[in-house]
Order: C-alpha cells, then structure tokens, then sequence
C-alpha cells in the first residue's frame, strides 16, 4: 500500500493532544475521520510528536498508509476539506518508501516556545503563547540554557509519566532570543522526553526572573530529580515546528 | 480634568468596531464600560482610528478625561482587570496636556494587513490574516503599489459610506514584504479613507494574481470612480498598527 507523508498545522487549544484518547477530541482522531471521509479506509495516523492537550504544531509530520496510489495535492485538498472546520491543516502530503516511519525516521525536532514578557494582558494571542508579567532577562536565559546543551540524564525536566526507557537524552541547540516584547526559545534534539520543553521552559523562566543563576539550572540538571524541576511552563506557547528525516526518507 | 493617552490592543473579531454602535459590542464601548467599573465615571472614549467590524489593532491610540490624577500603570492595570475577559487590553496609559486629541493631533496612521499565500486551510492564523489559495507575485504587488503612493484623489479606493469631506490624501507608504508565504502589506499616511486600506490591498491582489497590472491600477486611480476598485480586502487581515503624535503631544 502506498505510503504518503502528511505536514500539518495545528491548534491544539481545544484538542486532548495529538494521540486518540478516550476522553475527548485528538489531532490524529480528527485526521482519521477525515481519511475515512475521503477514501472510506479506517486508517491508523502515526505522528513523529505526541504534541499534549494545547500544543500547537506549524509543521507536525505523520504517515499513512491508503489503498490507492492518489495525486498527492489531491490527498492534501481533499483532507483539507474533509478536516474543515476544526483548526488541522494539511500543508503538503507527499509520497514517501514504505520504510518512512514519521517517528522512527526522524533525526531532528525542532520546537519554539513562545513567551510575551509585558503586563497587559494578551488581546490577540491567548493560547498562542505564554505571558510573564514579570520583567524577565531573555540573555541570561540563554547564557543559562547553553548548560542543558548536549547529552545529558534529563530526569529532571521528565513528566513522571513519560514512557521513554532512558532519561538520557542529546540536547542539540537551546537558544533564547528576544524580539520587542516576544521572547522565543528554540529547542532541537532527535528526540525529547515527555514535557521536556516545557519543563525547560519553566526553569529558564525562573533563570530570567533572576531567581536562579546559570548554575544552580545546572545543579538541578545534575540533581537527576524531578522534584528540583521549576514549574513546567503552559502548554499554549509550544509549537512543534519542523521534523527533520534523512534526505533519502523525505519523499519517493 | 486630567487627560490620559491609552495605546490598545485587541482582536476585531467579536466586535462590530470601533465606534459604539446600536447593533453589537463595540471596542470603545468595552473600554467606556471598564472605566465606569473602575472608576464610576460614565466618559466618552475617543481614538485615532475607527477600525472596522474584524479589523484588529497592535497598537490603537484613544484618549479619556478622569476626575481624579492616578498613577498611569495603576489606570492601565485597572482597566485590564476590568476589560477580562473581553480581547482588549491596554498596553500603556500616560498623562498627557488638555490639548491632546488622539484623533485630531495624529501626524501619521500605520496599517498593516497581513495575507497568507497558500493551498492549505489556516490552523493558527484564522480571522488573523487573509488567506488567498492562488499563487500571487508580492514583488509585483510592491511596484503596483508604488503607483498609489503621493497625493491623490482615492475616491476609487473610497467606501460609498466614508464620511471624510475630502477624497484627497496623501499616502506616505504602501509597501509590499514576504516571507515564507505571509505577504505583509505596509500602508502610512496622516489619514484614510473609509475602507481604503482594505480597497487598496483587494486590487493590489489582482496584481498579485496577474489579473491586473500595475498601469491598469493606476487608470483605476486616475478613474475616481468606486466601481473601478477592485473586491474589498476582507476586515480580519487588516491591523491598527501604531499613532504618531507630534513630540510635544506625546505625554504631560
């Protein structure tokens, strides 16, 4: 069966996340309704992140496997209308070997996390990214996060849920950048645990309101604790931005 | 009675505009009902711009008279705690002279109007930029606009509904920008027209599309004539960007 890669954009405000649960509306289930509208296949979506309950995506990627060898702008305009009117857009779908795994063959994932430092409140944003009221200090965040940079045990900034055998992780680039009053921080890896962004996020936070220094992240780094995380940043400023495969993977 | 400049932001979506109106919630309606919760005075909210249904703003100027002289970040953070949970804010609140008009004393207005240039649905950015499926050419949107920029006559670009005494303005700016597939357009001036802005960017589009040239858009200036523009540019791309003041009108 023909294999096709899926690029999609979302909203994750008001989905239980990206997996099928039970307990409500998931970004996969609404992909896999719009399958079965499309081609009348009951389908199973894989996705390369299982972005939680209101993450968004600018460029999530999953495979499916259809019955037919369809036109592949074809694939994308029909899901796109069948997807309508919940907030999941398919921004291209592409024919890829059948060995293309949208998780197992990802060698890179790129997340941003996005914060508004100001005290009014959020009139054109909300759940778009996270305001800190507080005045924080975006270089200091960045000078602290170059200590998670590299291959550590990141047990610190894991959910307690997190279903990956090993804590240790490759941390490749974790910068924070300011712009006005947004400030991004761009987080890359092959892989992350459950909640690492946005445990991350939370303690470089703390970093930026000047109640912890570069080296005390560091020491909860190497704490390997869960307990000496800071509080794990919202949800709503993470966007899952760009999967990377190797050349030969992206497209047939 | 002190004068304070307010500088707002909000989303257009929910409100039938600026101006209070019999029909729906109104911007200046939210702000007149915040400050009778604040301080219990029934004011008069007048801005520099009167945006339309949909149109959003970054950064609109409006000015109020109090009884009392407060701390300004106490006004702001006052009118943010009783503007919640509607989609405005306040972002700053400064003193400033008698004189003060935010409408009347504006040396210059900035629009922008952001368009999204692609086949898929939009996700995260939907009543936030105008979304055109077919391909558009912004560089030839951007030397077309050129041909707008200067003292002219717009009635063209002119809603039947405009108030203003004169058609004659002068546009200080019309630029085109893209990155990725976002097209921003850029629009200054000392003041518009009604609808202006979006009649502007709608047959700036058919430029994009290749329907119009650019000397076609320029007869259609010259034309003065309302059924030479083309279609009108949806409300929900269009943003109140920024209000310039002469120095001196700034603050007290």
């Amino acid at each position: 069966m023909p294999r096709y890669k899926l690029t999609l954009e979302y909203d994750g405000t008001l989905f239980v996340g990206w997996q099928v649960q039970e307990n409500g509306p998931s970004v996969a289930g609404a992909l896999q309704d719009a399958i079965e509208r499309f081609t009348e296949e009951q389908v199973d979506v894989t996705g390369a992140g299982r972005t939680d309950a209101g993450v968004h995506a600018l460029g999530q990627v999953a495979h499916i496997d259809l019955e037919k060898e369809w036109d592949t702008d074809t694939v994308r305009d029909a899901l796109n209308a069948h997807l309508r009117p919940l907030p999941v857009a398919v921004i291209s779908a592409e024919r890829v070997a059948d060995d293309f795994h949208a998780r197992f063959s990802a060698t890179a994932r790129h997340y941003r996390y996005r914060i508004v430092n100001r005290r009014a409140d959020l009139a054109l944003e909300r759940e778009r990214v996270w305001r800190i009221s507080k005045p924080v200090d975006a270089s200091a965040m960045h000078a602290a996060a170059q200590k998670l940079v590299g291959r550590h045990d990141f047990t610190t900034f894991r959910s307690a849920e997190c279903q990956a055998k090993s804590p240790v992780k490759t941390l490749d680039r974790l910068d924070v950048t300011q712009a006005d009053d947004e400030i991004r921080i761009h987080a890359s890896a092959r892989s992350f645990l459950h909640h690492q962004v946005r445990s991350m996020v939370g303690s470089l936070a703390l970093v930026g309101e000047g109640r912890w220094s570069a080296e005390y992240l560091a020491k909860a780094l190497a704490a390997k604790d869960r307990s000496a995380c800071g509080p794990v940043a919202p949800a709503h400023g993470l966007y899952l931005v760009r999967v990377d495969y190797e050349p030969g993977g992206r497209s047939k």
